[in-house]
């Protein structure tokens, strides 16, 4: 099996972009001096059709699929709308997302900011709205698909590998990933895939999602709306998070380390076609 | 040394809580049916002076320090307004705080909802506000007081040993941790532990902040209007929370594990008065 698993993926993470990490002078326990690699943050104002909508603190890549993926994922572009232009300005640090139609972002926005006016933390709002008519399509998980995923994912070069302090998400067919985001919130991870399906036009049907952060309830929404019904993560759960995957259908498995897992919601599609003491990934991430 | 530190403190985490954390049934790796004890999340809707703030995903104990540390560290409330009355109400789960002044929160919630109007991920908005003037009081650190910090608290019964998928923030004095807080948002955790301060009255010139997260700009922010000069993680830094602890003069230890630490900022206050060999800390939290 090859080392590094980076030509599989359609986008990997991308270590060696200087605009990602900088090295910064401290001391470690003995009183040396080193140079640390830190991951960057900075902020990303992201408007819609000449409104401004919020600003993000992102390490700074793929800012136009992190601002369709926000924009999506807060259904404030419609799956029946047409993005006409995605301009991003690197100078102002701001990414400006163009529709064809009359968007009810305003309406939302207030909405919005009578139930969540300042931004730290985790939004309520009008998060479960639309949850009730989804239903995710059926789909088998086979057991051996995510221990190859999370040995693959584990050796990939990334920049948490690098300089820690960073979340990641990645998008996954069966055994294979294919698309790695990197970022200082694991939301803005998750979003980056979300504009990239967006602008792929990919379905989310045949698809797991792999996240290193936390199953709350937001996450476990994300991919829903993102209509992927197999969602894998090396953290583990919120009762929320649970009730909100058993409700629209999700198969929820936490705390992947090692052979370990645990699958809290559908466990009925999982496929155990191997045998966990033959998983490979032993090492933490 | 005792196996549980839980009687230093002044509030220890209350893992036996059922209100916290729930059994769910679920099945691990081999199929095995197991019950999973998670945590909750649930709603809470701050309010200040009748005007309704955000609602925070939260683990749902200590409400009062939450929305009291929350409007704190938003400043929202000022340092020189008095908060005549905070009113929990467990069936609609909202918390109302009630000041003697005119607060600014009407002009600070504007603001806040133009440059960030919806609040998933971290805010920008106005977040350097007020950080220009400030100059952390001068400090020393014993590491000794580091290692015993983490030992100490790595032992100490929590919702995190119990459950996990849950941060936790400390508030110590040298070698004591007094205050520890735990929530499913880190911030949550960090702002009930400002609550406290603010109704108790304590000021942070002499305390330590130890928190499992990771040391993000908004981190050291809030650390710095809390007036602690010493914070202190698990986990790694991000290049502006770095750039901003330096600005203050706060002392940013970061990687704490075992014996091991990376100093970041303001390392000229540290004093090694221990031999990083003898740290007994070897247990992952």
């Amino acid at each position: 099996m090859a080392r590094d698993a980076s030509h599989q993926y359609l986008i990997a993470p991308n270590p060696g972009d200087r605009r990602l990490t900088r090295s910064v002078k401290g001391v470690d326990e003995t009183g040396k001096v080193a140079d640390i690699p830190v991951v960057e943050e900075r902020p990303l104002t992201i408007f819609l059709n000449g409104q401004e909508i919020v600003t993000a603190m992102t390490i700074g890549d793929y800012p136009e699929y992190l601002a369709l993926g926000f924009l999506r994922n807060q259904r404030m572009l419609q799956p029946d709308e047409t993005v006409t232009k995605v301009d991003y300005d690197d100078d102002l640090e701001t990414v400006v997302v163009r529709t064809d139609g009359s968007t009810t972002y305003e309406e939302k926005l207030k909405k919005k900011t009578r139930t969540s006016g300042c931004a730290v933390g985790t939004v309520f709002g009008d998060m479960m709205e639309g949850l009730d008519e989804l239903t995710l399509p059926e789909a088998s998980v086979h057991t051996s698909w995510l221990y190859t995923l999370s040995a693959t994912i584990n050796r990939t070069p990334s920049i948490y590998l690098e300089a820690g302090a960073i979340h990641g998400t990645v998008l996954c067919r069966q055994d294979q990933p294919l698309v790695y985001m990197e970022d200082v919130g694991r939301h803005n991870a998750v979003d980056k895939i979300a504009g990239w399906m967006l602008s792929e036009k990919e379905d989310g049907g045949d698809k797991i999602l792999y996240t290193t952060g936390r199953l709350t309830s937001e996450m476990v929404i994300k991919c829903a709306l993102m209509g992927i019904p197999v969602l894998v993560s090396r953290s583990g759960f919120t009762a929320w998070g649970v009730d909100i995957a058993r409700q629209v259908g999700m198969t929820l498995v936490g705390r992947m380390r090692g052979a370990r897992f645990t699958c809290l919601s559908g466990e009925e599609r999982l496929v155990r076609d191997a045998e966990p003491k033959h998983a490979q990934d032993k090492k933490p991430r």
